[in-house]
């Protein structure tokens, strides 16, 4: 156990974080067993140990950071522990269509109004774009604005959404540019809302698994839902899209991306907050589209993405007292430690957000970078 | 030899091309042997044939643009006659530091007076970026002061620019940023030249391999030389500018790009313009950086490549009558045929010109995207 401590408090020094320290990224021990849960389970185990009340830190955020930075999570190296989370990863189709609505309703049909407390009126769930901007609400429009003036959107426009979420984008943009949406999505409860939010426009609510679309579209968006595409299936979904948009017609892929190339997702998150996620790297997405489409113009709005984390994480606690009636603190604590952890590692520039504009092969190329 | 024409002319109709038609596209046969040599020798024999004269075309950028975007090119496939072009490719590294510079002074040291007699003031032997504007001079300075912002230029920053042809980035950074600049290059014609371009300024030209750089710089850039790396030594070239990299430096790659990954370039190019040279794809690219680079933004100015292309046509034949007197015209016609089907390539979207902003992990994004 000593020796645990010592292993560990070593570590986070190279990192400059210190028990019991004055700074807010210091973290505060409750529980000494911390020590041997990191070493055995390192992230999963920080992650499961804050959920337990066994740490306290101050600015979680800045603390995953720091670690990242410092690259820690590269120095607990992999062991047989790790097997149970890769295994699946390399033998199993795990966003297979049958499993992929198991996955998706886990999270997204958690609770709607657990989303909608801490959301934007366009109910994002993705990257808003701080440009002039300090306000979620805002910012969130500005990412819609920008989608649709990157893919050239005009009215009459036939526009498909690859995983709609509740309908934000498609709203929007039969709203504000006057274009006819179809919207497809796997979780029925997302579905059922997305309907309700976009009556009485042009806008179409299907309930259908990329892989069966087979219209043809002068648009297509997808808004943070590659991330639950998975490797395995990276070029299907690339020839499901080509297949099914005009030649003329611009694609818009907006996703988190990995610095690396890896099969799985980080073990906390993938356990309790997105199974069967995975991110995409430079490399895996450069070969999914070879031979299908031109990449137009490839935009990191990483830091973003912390922006609207943190953003997410005051609305979070502002509505706390509404939601604890619901949730209990275990709950809480789990999803403070998402979206700050997930901000440190915007922060740390471990993580990526991309908005990557594609084309058919020969199209002459769109005024899609502003 | 009567099959032959009929199989090239089907071919040609299906990309709207015809035999001794009216249209500026249409190709003029003066010696029939031309649709065996194509069908045997593909592109390689379709180039040889326009240096020797046996075919015509009022628009040979369009002709090409044509039946690229047709993809002709992909349906004369693979045959046996291949195998001397790409067997070298597989099983040697063909940019090795002992041959690369052969091949490049093969090109570059060709004749000073050949390149300043189409390129702009500052000798800018890549792509220029006409936003705003029609004329090359203006354009690439336009390009130059593009780079230089997206790096952020400060005065005083150590800058180095990797195969500085000759040195007309080191003298724009220089002069009109105020930076001390290091310039790399394995030709010796375009390091006299550049010395004696870069005069009474803090830059300092250098017959040196990239691999062989070890000191660190804030800055570093490399415009239109990755071409001539090869896909073996995309890797070892991204470690060579990490290592002479700041860790918060910012690096930019100019180079133009496939829309695939390939491990050898067209076989007429490859003969005649640019011996081992490759161009590299995304994928290639994106494993290349791997855990040593955010890519920070990938900016995709294809189009302005065929402008640029265009703009060295024109001014070529404006001064073939002062080159004239060195060269024959069989050089004439494989030049013309360089700049012009490189035009029709890019007008095709066949190939891309890329400008990546990759920093080192872990440093915060630098304002790039203008």
């Amino acid at each position: 156990m000593i020796q645990a401590k010592r292993l560990v408090e070593g570590m986070l020094q190279e990192a400059g974080v210190q028990l019991d320290g004055p700074n807010p990224w210091d973290i505060h021990v409750k529980d000494e067993r911390l020590f041997e849960r990191v070493l055995r389970w390192k992230n999963l185990g920080l992650g499961e140990a804050y959920m337990d009340g066994w740490w306290e830190c101050p600015r979680v955020d800045e603390f995953i950071c720091r670690i990242l930075k410092a690259k820690l999570d590269e120095r607990l190296r992999f062991n047989i522990r790790d097997l149970p989370h890769l295994l699946p990863a390399l033998f199993v189709n795990l966003q297979s269509k049958g499993r992929v609505r198991l996955s998706a309703e886990a999270h997204y049909d958690r609770d709607t109004e657990l989303f909608m407390s801490f959301l934007d009126p366009f109910n994002q769930y993705s990257c808003a774009y701080f440009n002039g901007t300090g306000d979620l609400n805002e910012a969130q429009e500005r990412k819609l604005d920008l989608i649709c003036r990157k893919i050239d959107l005009k009215p009459g426009d036939r526009v498909l959404d690859i995983g709609c979420g509740w309908g934000g984008f498609a709203r929007y943009a039969a709203e504000r540019y006057g274009c006819v949406v179809t919207a497809i999505n796997v979780c029925r409860d997302q579905i059922r809302y997305a309907r309700e939010f976009c009556r009485d426009l042009p806008v179409l609510i299907m309930e259908c698994d990329y892989r069966d679309c087979t219209e043809t579209f002068h648009k297509i968006v997808s808004i943070g839902m590659f991330e639950h595409v998975g490797y395995r299936n990276y070029r299907l979904f690339m020839r499901c899209v080509r297949r099914c948009l005009n030649d003329d017609g611009i694609f818009l892929l907006q996703t988190i991306g990995s610095n690396q190339s890896r099969v799985r997702t980080d073990p906390w998150i993938g356990t309790y907050i997105f199974p069967d996620s995975m991110l995409p790297s430079i490399a895996q997405i450069g070969r999914a589209i070879e031979g299908l489409f031109v990449m137009e113009d490839w935009h990191n709005l990483g830091p973003h993405y912390d922006r609207t984390l943190m953003a997410w994480y005051r609305n979070f606690q502002g509505a706390w007292e509404r939601l604890r009636k619901r949730f209990d603190d275990r709950f809480r604590r789990m999803w403070e430690y998402y979206l700050l952890s997930c901000a440190g590692a915007f922060r740390a520039r471990s993580i990526q957000l991309w908005q990557i504009v594609l084309t058919p092969c020969g199209r002459a190329q769109p005024a899609c970078r502003l």
